[in-house]
């Protein structure tokens, strides 16, 4: 029976649900697998050291999230190719003498969507939210053949930075960036709104954006999952807009990472079911 | 559900059995368990280090083997009774602050001594091997009620050193040293044998004693567990003697260990019989 170490490598990260996500679903697998919270204001030392010791320490492999997805690229010795293009790692795992580093952010919002709203128009997007999380997201809905997405946000210079590389990437016409006064024009002619900025989080209750502003021709993509159901979704689903929560993006990515760590293949519809348990506490 | 994570800080540990019968008797309580083995010599660091970087890293506790049961001893908060009184730490819990070091592995060879040799007369025992392993069953044996063991050790310093601290311990007329000479006349009155040393085990295969000193009124304890079944027990059991094998003190220890780290009651029968199945491969 094969046992697995893993952590977690970021900052406030207390209440991550990585944890019972993991450990839970390796049981179905039979395998014995612990999943440490490495909180770096807690633990403290660099990024660097930080990987280099849960290596000596009998890690197999980390998740990294904010303020470390970028930084802790230089002490890795290979990046995945979805790694390299996002200039994020948030999945590192220790084979053999390397250490390799993985996205599995964008691909877990790419099934999320593919799952919750097939066949969802993709012609004109709009994106609230220009920071890591959206940089994974807007990534994932070009991938996927959106033709078009709007990033924006409140900081005026965050939209224009991601834009640029997502239209060096994909192509210039395929990713603008606006200010929020341009929503209202934005979204009477868009397909879907993605939401990709901390409110609605319960400690950040409300909406990202005037309500009327939503239309029941809309899908709605919200990548907060405490709560499942955010005020957004709620007023969303209110008009009949279709609508897709935060809590698939979030299993997802664990299922990509859970593969990679243990080479086992996850059944994410159970994981699915254990956040909506875990969230509902 | 929780989840414990442990380690085993030594030298030349690679073949220790203790994270499968640690990993799966904790499946028994629905426990989430990982057991890594920490060996210095391919870890790095010093043994302060060592215990500090655990915790960091989201240990709960740690054994403790050769050569590191006396050097971790500066680096922990509090010791036990059994640990102080013997000078050595097997077993060390990471509760909350503090770091606090035990000694499981005498009341391991007590408890399966107990077990396995119930009502063997101890007036007169030899043990031979006076090495950390035969500090722990010296003590074991004294503390049970024996009235006096005589410890032999080729070494002609090692076995005054652990009879002076067991005198003074237990009084001066229940610990007493010989060389190998002696063994003939000392087996001839003895009740009992305890052999303490390498010797038998797959790569130091052979007797530890001549075998004709061997008689049928002797019980012979051996502390070897790979194989269970050595070549003294063999000869031992050919003529009849009761035996001891290896296995008790191993799983006994671990049973105190993992009482330690959990707080669950482990099932020592249980642990007893994957022991044998481990060593059957």
């Amino acid at each position: 029976m094969d046992s697995f170490l893993v952590g977690l490598i970021g900052s406030g990260i207390g209440p991550s649900l990585s944890p019972p996500l993991h450990e839970q679903e390796a049981v179905h697998h039979g395998l014995h697998y612990v999943y440490r919270l490495l909180d770096i204001d807690r633990v403290g030392g660099d990024v660097g050291e930080l990987v280099r010791t849960a290596r000596r320490f009998g890690y197999d492999g980390l998740n990294v999230t904010h303020p470390c997805k970028q930084a802790v690229i230089p002490y890795l010795d290979e990046l995945s190719p979805d790694a390299r293009m996002l200039g994020a790692v948030n999945t590192v795992v220790f084979d053999g003498e390397r250490a390799i580093g993985h996205n599995t952010d964008w691909a877990g919002f790419a099934e999320s969507f593919a799952r919750g709203l097939p066949d969802a128009p993709t012609h004109r997007i709009v994106q609230l939210g220009a920071g890591g999380a959206g940089a994974a997201v807007a990534h994932a809905l070009l991938t996927m053949g959106a033709d078009q997405i709007t990033v924006v946000d409140t900081d005026p210079a965050r939209a224009p930075a991601l834009t640029g590389e997502l239209a060096a990437r994909f192509g210039a016409g395929r990713a603008r960036h606006a200010g929020p006064a341009g929503l209202p024009e934005l979204l009477a002619e868009a397909d879907g709104l993605v939401h990709a900025t901390p409110t609605g989080m319960a400690h950040h209750p409300g909406m990202p954006l005037p309500a009327e502003l939503l239309h029941p021709g809309l899908w709605v993509a919200d990548i907060v999952y405490r709560p499942l159901e955010t005020e957004l979704l709620k007023q969303a689903r209110a008009l009949g807009c279709r609508t897709l929560d935060g809590g698939g993006m979030v299993v997802f990515q664990a299922v990509h990472a859970f593969r990679l760590f243990t080479g086992r293949e996850p059944d994410a519809e159970r994981m699915l079911a254990h956040l909506t348990d875990l969230v509902a506490v």
